[in-house]
Formats: structure tokens, C-alpha cells, sequence
């Protein structure tokens, strides 16, 4: 076994590439304080249970921050609730989500952030995705935010307006280029939407946005302000709290695609107006998951939450799919492709993650002969490597790891052998990559000892038969009574024997 | 089955009664408003692992709230996270617990928080605690501090000095008794240590306390303030926390012994000064566990985590204890009882335990006679409500419980019998209260599945040995392929046979 700084000497000298939304190209990733990573993701707004849509990005970046450290760096891994300030729709004038659902379940709005964050956790843990380093609350960093305000407006990008505060966009767009992370510019937008402010705003222009909302009456969250009492601009939180704790320059923000434009856009020019730089290294953007081809809503029927994926239970499900099914079926396309789920690609997974879960399980009882590792093998290590640091290409590194699957299933055919080296390496790929990196954990282990139960006393019960068949009563009895003593009564019916705890 | 609402209209109905620190009597509980309760707790400071120090509130409380519950009330359950602010020693002078930490660590003091944080609702799940309703963390609640701290200065009960805010507790004993929580006096507290203020101070008397702290240059966690960039007292966040989410008057505060003085003696004074009335209506405070009769502390060697016991992994355990072992062990003392660890007692819980999972698992099976309650039952069963109700003696409760157990016992063996509707009640005070209320759920249910395999596994290969012995050799072959089929590998050795999944 390689020690695991000799792992971090080889492999931090590997070119990691990383697609770069920011300059549109794969980048070599160079961390910006030597063998450090920080990393800021978007988390979830917590009103409502988690579906489809956050599993592929709780998962693509759970493997970036599972392979950096695989590759010896040490990972700050920052991922925020948003427990206010998300509006119901994008105009600065929709209801805040969780405001919102509060009124409807007659309940304090923190509740409702505590009963879905815990729902959030809890599904996270069951994909295998590690908790964040951080997970910082933007309603717990109102101060930083207010001063991010502040900063903004003495800096001149920004304006007050009855009580709240917005982003001068146009202002901002003389200094700096805005729409330059989501590759739009101000000139086409406001030339193909027009200027037109629809009914009475404070905002000047309808590209500003939202840094400071002074709160209605009923409106439930809100706090003191310099300049209301109100509550922060959604796209506020993640300027302030990645400044916080990834500093002003930080290497990685990752999140999902559709998150894009407004937000990040927002992002960017909060932190360029307040610092006088965008902040983030490298953007990422995991892409969206689609459902037999259509987008994903609410109003589709097509939306399915994790939950309802574990269990089975909603319509247009043939099955239920367990956590790692899932997990498989996301690594399975590269991040930045869109993925389409049906039942038959949720299908073919199972089989797969199965096939490999097997191989995994079959290694350990293959006698190696004595020997160095042969090219085929080496070959499938590299191009895993490879795969995963050509801008996390799990798919090909999942391909690779197919071909030691099937090696295992020859050798354990008899159809080739392995050497000891080759076993060794196998088996850390198995260990290191599928579970280490890729989070691909062996769920049999967990849930076998159910099957296991029942294919044992299915045999048992026949063998209790048998002896009643050859009238071997002792047997029999024998039988019944150390069940018994286990806890196991047998019931005799027209059926059959049955059994149960 | 009654319904839930008619048990709601009978328990709400029964007088429960609360043992009130502050008035040092038991009270008839009676809720601020109808039907709803508001309980606010003193959680963790999130520093360390869990230990058993943690337990005790962290059950003791969730008792409370369930039993709530249970009798038809509606409850907000607020436990905090203490992320800041708690000084090492109370003399204001000491260092932030979490900030040392991190220096140690080398860790941002937020991944300290984090850490812990996971770890301890780990911990508490493991105990079948419920999360509270809201856990508002103390850094998430700075300006709601900060308007406390401007309310008590404009009252005239605290003072800056050099960038900090003291609590005037002089000022305040003018006009309210300090020390009325705990039960001591101002006067007193002078007389016997005198206004000795060691070294260089801030403040004017030593039972000062701090609303604010400036903030040392090396020290991490900072905020803005209209005195200086600082910190929180450690007191403020409870007071300002508790009336965000309960509102200005709740009813029941609660928290361990070792935090009525100065914790919520302090508490108490912040609430008055900035409000005019201590805000609690019922303060409810759990004792000590002490080890082998001594207090636990890292220094006597005999600080144990909860992990170590779950695991058995400390020196002064002779075995690993269960969770529900724990849980179990704690309700047999009532809260108010300083309660003695130590292995003997901890072995007999986990017998009391066992012996009435047992029971709950017995009953089912046992065939009743037709007929209403018994006496017996009647009056066991109002027993249980009577102890829960008699501030929350759940040794008592337990006691009415193991006649039950006993009765379970004995119609199981045939020395008496059971109606109907004995049956029923009994089963419904397993699941409402042992399992509802007391939070003890069946242990075996999860792990007996492996047990259950080792005893059903040895049974297979002795009857396998023994068809070898008889030279049926097609019966141990069949056994052998059975179980392969199931993953069960049989590995014959001098010692016999033995296997593995």
C-alpha cells in the first residue's frame, strides 16, 4: 500500500483540469494557497422537501471535495442554507418561499427551516454525500450582509430607495462587464426587453436588484438596518458568507446551471463592486436533470422527491430506487451534461452498481498468483486518474472501472489469473475510487441480513419437513425449540410452515 | 383506541404539576396560551464531544416535551447551539471556548461548530431525542443581541467601558432582587467575597457581567457593534433567542443545575432590565450526574462521552452501555435526584430494560379472555399519568410500569389471565408511554437481525456436521449450496466449521 502522502506527492503533481464557466475552457487547477482547497456551493433553500434536482449537485460536488482530498489537499467545503431572502420568483417583488409556507402551516418560519434542513440532512447522508465543512445560514450572517451593503453603496453601485437598497446594474455595467459569467451583455438584454418597469417600483432600472428589501407588516423575518427594517436580497448571503469564510479570493464556487443567471451573475458583480475583484478562481456548473425528457415541476406532475425515489411511491415510478441506484445513475453522465431519467436508465444503474458492488465483494476470495502489475491493469488505473482529473469525467473513470469488474469476473471464471499486484491494485480502485471518491458505498452490507434471515430459514423449514417427513420427530422439535430460544415462532398452516420474529 | 383528541381533553383537564426553581414549590402548569406550550432550552456549547452531562437535559427535556404532546398540547421546543460567546471561566477574562479550540485544531472556528455540531445530534438520536422545533445558534442572532444590549443601556441598567457593555448589577438590585432564580442576595455576595476586582478590569464590581466584549486582536470571531468590534456575553443569547422565537413571556425554561447561577440568574436580570418582567413562567433545572459519587471532570479522569459509552471505551467501564441503556438509566431517577453513575447501576438498567422490551414483545402473543379492565390495570394505568403529571416522576412511572411487566409475566406463564381490555391498555402504555412518552424504543428490533443469524447459522452447521457424520453427504453438500447461494461461505477448520457473509 502506497502511504497516503506518497498518494498526495504523485498526485498533486497531476494535472487537474477543470472547466471553467468563467473563461468557457478547461483550466489547470492551481489552488491559490499551496495544497489548499476552498470550495463555496449553493445549498438548498429549505422549504421543502429535497428532490431530484439536489441530488445532482449534493453529489458532483461531494466527489470534487471527495477527490481533492483523495489527491492530497486539504478542502474547506462551504455549503449555505438559505433559510430568507429567496423570493417566489425572481422580480424582487414575489414572496419569500419560506415566509410563505410558514403562513401556511401556521408556523414560525425557523421551524420550517429546521424541519426541512433536518429532512435535507438526512437525505444527503442516505446519498452518501459528506456534510460540508461550513454550513452557514444567511439568516445567521445578516451583520456581514449589511456591511456588504454598505460597502456596496459607498463604493457608488448602489442606491437607496424607500427602505431598501438595489444593485445599480447600468452603474455597475460602465466599470465592469455584467452578464460576463453567464456570457450575456447588458446592451442585447436591454435591447431585447426594453426598459419597461411594470407598475410602480422603487428600482430604477428592471435589471437592478434586490440588495435590501424593506419588509411589509406582515412580513415575518426582518431585522433593523440602516436603512429599514427588512431583510437581505437573495443573491446577498453567498457574497458575504463565502467572503467570510474562503476569504476575498477563493479558488472554486460551484453550483447548479440554473442558478447561473440571476444569481451567480449577482454574485459576481456584488463581489467585484465591493472588492474590486469577482472573488472565485474557477466557477462550476453541474447541469440539470430532465425526466423523460421534459423539465422538471410542480405544475408537470414530473416532480419526484427523493423520498418518493427511496420508496417508490409516485406515479410515474415503476420501482423504488435506493440512494446509491441513484448516486450510480447521476455519476454515470458527465456533470456538465444534461441528464435524463427514465425507470429504464434508473434500471439499467441498478444493474450496474449491483454488477460492480459484486465484483467488489468477489475479489477478496480470488487466489492471485505471485507477480508484478500487468499493462492492462496499469492502463485502467491511469485512464481512471485520468478520467477524473480531465474535469471529473466520471463516466469514463466509471468505464474503466468496468473493466476491472469484468477481470474480477474472468479471474473468478478461471478464465485468467491475476497477479498479487494486480489483486492489490483492483482492490484499492474498488476501495479508494468507486467508494473513497465516486461515495459508491456497498448497500448489501447493510441490507442483506434481511435476505439473508429468510433464504436460511427457508431451508431450515424445509429440512424441519423433511424430518417430520421421515416422522424424525426429535428433529423436528430440535428444530422448533432452538428457533424458539432466537425468538422465532413457527407457525403451521395448510400452506406451510411459517415464521416470524 | 380513544381518539387523540379525546385523550387531549381528558390529560389537558389533569393537573400537572411543574417544580418551579423560582418559586421553589411545585405549581399547577397552566400555559400562557391555550393549548400551546413554549419551552426553551439551554443546549450545547458545540466544543467537545457529547457527554453524559449532555444526557441527562438532552433526555430530561424530551421527556417533557413529549409528554406535552402526549397530552394534547401543541409545543414550540427551542434548544439553542452556543457557537460563541462562552468563555472558558465565568470571569469574563477567560478565552472563548470555541476560538481556543480552533487555534488547537488550526480549523476555522465555524468547522469546530460544525463538527460538534453533527456529532451531537448524533448523539442525540442515538438517546431517541427529538430535535427541537428551532435550534437558533448564538452567531446567527447578533443584531437581535445587539438591540438587547441598546435596550438595557437606554433603561439604565448597564454601562460601556473601553469598547465593552457591563451589566450593572448593583444598578439593578436597586429595583430587583438579583439572585432571586438561585436564591442569593446581592448583600450577601458582598459581605462574603467583598468588591475585590483582580487586576486591570473594565468593569466596576466583579458581579458585573458582560452584555458585550471588544474584541482582542487575535481573536476570530467578530462582529461589528456601536461599541466596538466584539462579541456577545455569553448570558445574552438565551434571553434574546428565547423572546425572538417564544416571545416576551413563555412558559417554561429550562436547563442543568449548573447553569441557575450566574447562567440564568443572568438571564433573568437581562430579561427584566430590558422588559420589566423575567419573561419565564415556569424555570425547570435537571441535577448532576455524578460518578462513583464524584463530580465528572477531565482533571479526575473520569469525563466519559457518550461515544466511549456506547463503545465501553474508557477505563472505568466494564462494558459498552446502549443508548437506551442510558436513557433508561437516567429516567429511573427523577430529574431533580443528583443520580450516581456507575457500572452496577448501569448493568441493572440495562436488565430493567431488556425485561420490559421483553414484555412489550410478550404481550402480543398472549390470547385474552373477554371482559373490561381490571383493577389492577385501572389503577396502574392511573398511576402512570398520576407520577407523569406529578412533575414529571418518571421513576414512579417506571415503577407502574414493571407491574405491568410482572402481570405480562405471569399471564404469559399461565398464572393468570388477561381481558380484553386489559390487554389493550397494557399494550397502549407500552407504545403511548414507555415507548410515546419515555422515548424507550425496542433496541432488538434493529440489532437482533445479526443475532438472530448467529443462532440460526449455529443450529445449520451442527446439523450439517451431523449429516456428515452420518455419511449423507447429499444433505451437506445441499447445505453448503444453499447457503453459498446466499453469500454464506462454510470454511471447514480443526475447530469446526465456521462461515462469513
Amino acid at each position: 500500500m502506497t502511504s497516503p502522502s506518497f498518494i498526495a506527492f504523485i498526485h498533486m503533481e497531476r494535472e487537474f483540469l477543470i472547466y471553467n464557466t468563467l473563461t468557457r475552457r478547461k483550466e489547470r487547477f492551481e489552488p491559490i494557497n499551496q495544497g489548499l482547497v476552498g470550495i463555496y456551493v449553493c445549498g438548498p433553500t429549505v422549504y421543502g422537501d429535497a428532490h431530484l434536482g439536489h441530488a445532482r449537485p449534493g453529489i458532483t460536488y461531494d466527489v470534487l471535495v471527495r477527490l481533492f482530498r483523495h489527491l492530497g489537499f486539504k478542502v474547506r467545503y462551504i455549503r449555505n442554507i438559505t433559510d430568507v431572502g429567496h423570493l417566489e420568483n425572481d422580480s424582487d417583488n414575489g414572496e419569500d418561499k419560506i415566509a410563505q409556507k410558514a403562513r401556511i402551516e401556521q408556523l414560525e418560519p425557523m421551524e420550517v427551516v429546521q424541519h426541512y434542513t433536518i429532512r435535507y440532512h438526512e437525505a444527503m447522508k442516505l446519498l452518501n454525500s459528506l456534510p460540508p465543512s461550513i454550513e452557514p445560514r444567511a439568516s445567521g450572517h445578516i451583520i456581514e450582509q449589511i456591511s456588504l451593503v454598505e460597502t456596496i453603496l459607498e463604493k457608488g453601485f448602489a442606491y437607496e430607495s424607500n427602505g431598501s437598497v438595489y444593485f445599480d446594474v447600468e452603474r455597475y455595467n460602465r466599470d465592469y462587464p455584467y452578464g460576463i459569467l453567464s456570457g450575456r451583455s447588458l446592451e442585447d438584454m436591454v435591447t431585447n426587453t426594453g426598459r419597461v418597469l411594470e407598475g410602480k417600483q422603487d428600482k430604477r432600472s428592471q435589471f437592478d436588484f434586490a440588495l435590501w428589501k424593506k419588509a411589509a407588516p406582515e412580513h415575518i423575518m426582518r431585522w433593523p438596518s440602516p436603512w429599514s427594517v427588512g431583510f437581505p436580497g437573495w443573491h446577498l448571503e453567498c457574497s458575504a458568507m463565502s467572503a467570510k469564510y474562503l476569504g476575498d479570493n477563493f479558488d472554486i464556487h460551484g453550483g447548479g446551471m440554473d442558478l447561473l443567471f440571476p444569481h451567480h451573475e449577482c454574485e459576481l458583480a456584488q463581489n467585484t463592486a465591493s472588492r474590486g475583484t469577482g472573488g472565485v478562481k474557477y466557477w462550476m456548473h453541474n447541469n440539470m436533470i430532465t425526466i423523460n425528457g421534459q423539465k422538471m415541476g410542480k405544475s408537470l406532475g414530473n416532480f419526484i422527491t427523493l423520498e418518493e425515489l427511496f420508496t417508490g411511491s409516485h406515479k410515474i415510478l415503476t420501482q423504488p430506487y435506493t440512494p446509491m441506484t441513484i448516486r450510480f445513475f447521476i455519476l454515470q453522465a458527465h456533470y456538465r451534461s444534461t441528464l435524463d431519467f427514465s425507470n429504464e436508465a434508473l434500471i439499467a444503474s441498478e444493474k450496474g452498481y449491483k454488477k460492480m458492488m459484486q465484483a467488489k465483494r468477489d475479489i477478496s476470495s480470488i487466489n492471485p498468483k505471485q507477480g508484478v502489475l500487468s499493462p492492462e491493469i496499469k492502463s485502467l488505473h491511469e485512464g481512471i486518474y485520468e478520467a477524473l482529473c480531465d474535469d471529473m469525467n466520471t463516466p469514463i473513470a466509471l468505464a474503466h472501472l468496468f473493466d476491472a469488474v469484468r477481470i474480477v469476473n474472468s479471474a473468478k471464471d478461471g478464465q485468467l489469473s491475476l497477479t498479487t499486484e494486480d489483486k492489490q491494485v483492483i482492490e484499492e480502485l474498488f476501495e479508494n475510487i468507486a467508494e473513497g471518491v465516486l461515495g459508491l458505498s456497498d448497500e448489501q452490507s447493510i441490507s442483506s441480513n434481511s435476505n439473508i434471515i429468510n433464504g436460511v430459514m427457508e431451508m431450515v423449514l424445509e429440512m424441519r419437513k423433511e424430518a417430520k417427513a421421515n416422522r424424525d420427530f426429535a428433529k423436528s422439535d430440535m428444530i422448533r425449540d432452538n428457533l424458539s430460544r432466537l425468538g422465532i415462532t413457527i407457525k403451521d398452516t395448510k400452506e406451510g410452515a411459517e415464521w416470524s420474529i
